[in-house]
């Protein structure tokens, strides 16, 4: 058996034991960076891919954030601390995790707000066309915000069943907007297929990173990729509602004209002008005052990245969501799961994503039992790996509560079947 | 002479002493409130105006937010911290400065954000009219955002003089957006009669209330404004690039359709519908995912208004003003300095802006000796002062101290003449 690709995980042999999960934690390169994050006692936090775990570098620089740069600097410290170039500076970390150039991603807005922008500018460089395409089972507000940039330009958006999307892919489409792995499914596209059908036909590619940056590796610019964005609340471990990121590649950046034209995008923020004249570069994708608290947080986050090889990673990663299915195979027959996500360890991120029809109240349970997944309507038992900070021991451990609360129902007490929103 | 409107001003004789300062304050009803914020000893601050000092409730919160909520909650909190109604509750705060009822104001996204929602929502409130009407001196990102409405949607942007405004309001404008309290002269315009005049020729009225907020009273709804929005990190003391605000008047909540549909707009975001659906009221202004550190360090820094009587922080904010005014015709005569501001408190907001033809270097030397406003290109000497924080002894010391950088030439050192970006 070689669900694993770790060093000696092709010696596991079925049934998989918990000794055999410790074995590969012994030998996991990445172990070392558990001790970057603040976890709770008694907490399997398999919700990564919603909002990561705490990075140990954040409350002390929030600390001197708070205290010294505002309290003690005020308004100096727009030059003094560096709080200007905040948005570039964090942008080009990023960018070494998604496969691009420093000066290529920036740190703006919300998901949602890039998207808007990029789609409106992708339309304006492709005038005689006017489709965005999009995929039926993407991330709701991607399509809300496709739908809504072709209301108010007057272009349509046409989403159509995710296996479909090469054949679309014609000479009416001016963009297509997809997330490269599935919120629900946890299934990857084939960024490098896609995008270069995309260009045979003349049309540019969008890719939400949600669930890619700081997941697993990405080569936006070795795809050629048009434009991107992600969040940072998520796998980045930047914190609740964490600003977002937008990539441009460098030949779509010095004549693009995106809509949301704000002073903190001009070329002379500070000269006042009244007309408006785009910064070059990347730059133009600001918009409004960055928000330096939440960037100085998703900075300090991003130290949890340094020294680790996203290879690494994903081997990691890999291991974790394989151990994974094996285990709910091993031990959950029977009781009603399927797998929403991929077998093959590559068509799939960093997540898995089982099945049931009780599925809201399993996941309920699990959290009262200390294990945190999330639950994705109508169905869905998500699951998050981030690599990181998890470990092969607290998936067996993971898949051993799931089986308790299956086994003894405690998923259908009362407590567990009244609903509440979950991001 | 009458200058201040505390109590004893009306026997304030002149020349003012820094004694007759002392008095005022030693009588100032709101001085129990600077205890509540943190200031650098050595400073006297006159740029709340740009960045809001730090309230002291700051940092205790956002360390139980980071260590408490995030690391130990985790995902949990969206619910459990009540993270999830954080933009309401927060928005609903802000409505009480403003005039305007708690579910009329919400927390999102940046002032040039909220201005595109509601430039967009207004124009198709009004499908017969193309004018956006605006006025030459606005901040210029208000300016750009109307541009680029214009631009995209097929609609004129028009901005004409301040003073010709009223004479410009016709039956073409679909909405004019202009700024409550300039953010150079501090000028105020009447906000009841300019929106009065909108409606009787049929146009909507965005306000934005950056230099607003938090600095005087507004009555938004006894003026029946249409819309406003408003920045969290100036007089509302929220931190550097705090979230902003946006207020839609009840009337046009229900059948407002803005272009940023997001899924925290949606009526049911955890549905995962694919069909955009928004939200009832004000939420469906939300669009990504709540910047929560932003939000909590904002909500923290609104209890330095707890108790605080809007009238009687005008009060003293007239006062100071007026007395910085008195002071500037006492102390700096011959020195080159022209008054941007109006002489008539009412006129004004919260700031008083020189003119001189150094004032870059003018302000640098200020800043050197402690005395903390900001420049404004060309020739603007801008200084904000918050009525929450400041005393009457400090704008005495503040003009001695630009009294003393005049009659000994400092400012022309060189290390003044540099110029940085200074927001």
């Amino acid at each position: 058996m070689n669900l694993f690709n770790l060093p000696s995980s092709s010696a596991l042999t079925t049934p998989i034991t918990r000794a055999a999960c410790l074995a590969l934690d012994a030998q996991d390169p990445l172990a070392r960076c558990r001790e970057r994050f603040a976890l709770p006692e008694g907490v399997i936090y398999l919700d990564g891919n919603s909002l990561g775990a705490m990075p140990r570098a954040v409350p002390a620089r929030m600390q001197r954030a708070i205290e010294q740069e505002w309290a003690q600097g005020l308004i100096r410290s727009w030059n003094d601390a560096d709080w200007y170039p905040a948005p570039q500076r964090v942008g080009g970390r990023i960018a070494a995790l998604v496969g691009a150039e420093a000066d290529e991603v920036i740190v703006a807005d919300s998901i949602s707000i890039n998207l808007f922008k990029v789609l409106v500018a992708a339309l304006r460089l492709r005038p005689g066309r006017r489709v965005i395409l999009g995929e039926n089972a993407n991330f709701p507000t991607d399509a809300y915000v496709a739908g809504g940039v072709a209301e108010l330009v007057g272009a349509e958006f046409r989403a159509v069943d995710s296996e479909d999307v090469l054949a679309a892919l014609n000479e009416d489409v001016a963009v297509v907007t997809l997330t490269h792995v599935n919120y629900k499914s946890g299934k990857v596209y084939d960024m490098a297929a896609i995008t270069k059908r995309a260009h045979e036909v003349g049309a540019l590619v969008v890719w939400d990173l949600a669930h890619t940056a700081g997941a697993m590796p990405c080569a936006l610019n070795a795809c050629n990729a048009d434009f991107a964005l992600g969040c940072g609340y998520k796998y980045l471990n930047g914190g609740p509602g964490a600003p977002a990121f937008v990539f441009v590649a460098k030949r779509h950046q010095d004549g693009l004209r995106q809509p949301l034209t704000g002073w903190h995008g001009h070329a002379r923020p500070f000269e006042f002008s009244q007309s408006y004249v785009p910064a070059p570069g990347i730059d133009r994708m600001l918009v409004g005052t960055a928000p330096q608290l939440g960037l100085i947080a998703l900075e300090a986050a991003l130290t949890a990245f340094d020294g680790v090889d996203m290879q690494a990673l994903r081997r990691k990663s890999q291991s974790l969501t394989s151990l994974f299915i094996a285990l709910v195979d091993q031990e959950l027959a029977g009781h009603g799961f399927g797998l929403a996500t991929p077998r093959e360890p590559n068509a799939r991120g960093s997540q898995v994503s089982l099945t049931h029809a009780e599925g809201y109240a399993i996941v309920q349970a699990l959290i009262a039992r200390g294990v945190i997944g999330d639950f994705r309507s109508p169905d869905i038992l998500r699951f998050g790996f981030a690599a990181l900070y998890l470990s092969h021991a607290e998936v067996w451990d993971a898949v051993a509560t799931l089986q308790d609360v299956m086994a003894s129902a405690a998923w259908s007490a009362p407590e567990f079947m009244a609903r509440k929103a979950v991001t």
